[in-house]
């Protein structure tokens, strides 16, 4: 506990400068820090000019391996065949998510998308993709995905579980759960992840949302998550709220008519985006800060942070 | 774990109904479990129209004793002066805060407004508000916050601690959390805070911020926790993010003028509002349910849930 704040002004004026908040640790970051996202690896979404003929850029980044292939499989053909052009957003449920697609549910899909299983909401120890993973970054010896974890990650976190999960942890730019036996990405703020209909249907990744409200983690392996949005969610989370129920909107002049999704390497104009390493010395230290605030606003560090409240920076690369 | 995933789809079929889900459980609740709000503990504050011309009221619950109460009874005086007609929302802030007030920081403030410790973030087990309210609810023998909350308390909540406090529960339809000698309200979603500058200030409760975003529940007792939006936080989530320094506004125009703030007794037309009482049987239920999603849409149960993944249900009265 800090005792800063019960000790008289003048020792205040008198004690060491305050540390760096988190975002200033960011900004300090080393160049050999940030991690350049390939082009590929993003899906820009572009929607129809706002009111005041604003261009509104939404810029995804899709999940790297070992997590959801399937379903970014699809993403990525869905994207190349130009599918959601003429889609739109539908829905938008305060607290909760953005969702978009074809509202008519009836648009024919495109011939070859993978049937993903339930089972691929999670990773287990023993996966082929993961044993890659383990094989080629960790060397042998590990006998749980926890333990897998702790080698991959160089940032100390709480040993606190938290309510939905033995272990979260980040893992290469990526936040993630774990228990012994397997490995899931979690609810975030700004993640996107596959709609569905009733189970065993798991979604084919056509209809997609993104959170834009406190993390529902209930929904973690439940649902697929694909990426996150790294630019423009606000083009998304400050959108009218839909009054049908579960917020979509009721008239067809409500939805934003999405003009265009393409992978980013089908992008003519588009800035580098990187992620701050979550291996790196300097997340550690942001971690630590986003958990221990004890820059000059805070008189009490709050000593732990949940997963969903250390969320990865991105930048736009210099 | 649910294994209803793994069954044929013959054998799930067959199975039971699915269990209500936790608006369902929360539609079937009790008419005397829902309490209502007396009017005096609203402010109801009045945004200009918006471009269509449509009327924009936000409604906030303030929080009753024993928590904040020097902060709650400045904002009482100053609805009362009408202080904030004429001031505007000026910050906001994605994934985290909108903020109004007297963006001059140069109005007068009123004569007579309480000054409020820092150490009023909390309560002590020892502090009269607590004693008081020990002894009337509880009667004597509690040693520990910790105690005399699970005597308040009807909800079973996991055990495990959340990431920022060694309890959290919640204690007449407010979410609270709480060390052995301590307890304090915490920042969920829709949570209205008092704004303040570099501490040892602690704010008067003239400028106000609500949380549009993932719990930032590091500013758990380094603000002051006033109150919650339960009507028409979406005029204020779906505004426009600033593009200034911590998403301010950066011209007059993007400010949203405030017509006028008052306390819920001098509103003429003012719906009943009640929230589900949370010592009632239907609010376990519902809280279990968040934690462990069992109906049709789920095929595994989280588990548990943080504090501020299960708001406190709210409903105009019928």
């Amino acid at each position: 506990m800090n005792k800063l704040a019960f000790l008289p002004l003048a020792l205040i004026a008198a004690s060491p400068a305050p540390v760096p908040s988190p975002n200033e640790i960011v900004a300090a970051a080393k160049a050999e820090d940030w991690v350049a996202i390939a082009p590929a690896d993003l899906l820009v979404m572009d929607l129809a000019a706002d009111r005041d003929a604003k261009p509104r850029r939404v810029v995804i980044q899709l999940m790297p391996a070992p997590f959801s292939q399937g379903w970014v499989g699809n993403i990525r053909k869905l994207a190349a065949a130009q599918w959601w052009d003429g889609t739109s957003v539908n829905r938008v449920q305060d607290n909760y998510v953005v969702q978009w697609g074809d509202v008519t549910e009836k648009k024919p899909l495109l011939d070859g998308l993978a049937v993903v299983p339930e089972s691929a909401y999670s990773i287990s120890l023993v996966s082929p993709e993961m044993i890659a993973l383990s094989t080629k970054d960790v060397g042998s010896g590990v006998s749980t995905i926890i333990e897998l974890m702790a080698k991959l990650s160089k940032v100390k976190r709480s040993s606190k579980p938290d309510q939905y999960a033995p272990k979260s942890i980040f893992v290469r730019g990526w936040p993630v759960a774990a228990d012994p036996n397997n490995t899931w990405p979690v609810h975030c703020y700004g993640m996107v992840g596959v709609g569905r209909n009733m189970p065993p249907d798991t979604g084919t990744g056509a209809e997609l949302y993104t959170v834009i409200g406190h993390a529902p983690r209930h929904l973690d392996r439940n649902i697929a998550l694909v990426g996150r949005v790294i630019a423009g969610v606000e083009h998304l989370s400050s959108l009218p709220r839909g009054t049908g129920d579960l917020g979509f909107y009721k008239t067809a002049e409500e939805r934003v008519p999405i003009l265009s999704v393409r992978t980013g390497d089908k992008v003519t104009v588009l800035p580098t985006y990187e992620y701050l390493s979550t291996e790196s010395a300097s997340f550690a230290a942001y971690a630590d800060a986003r958990a221990n605030r004890r820059d000059a606003f805070f008189i009490r560090p709050a000593g732990g942070a949940d997963i969903c409240n250390i969320p990865v920076p991105v930048r736009v690369g210099k």
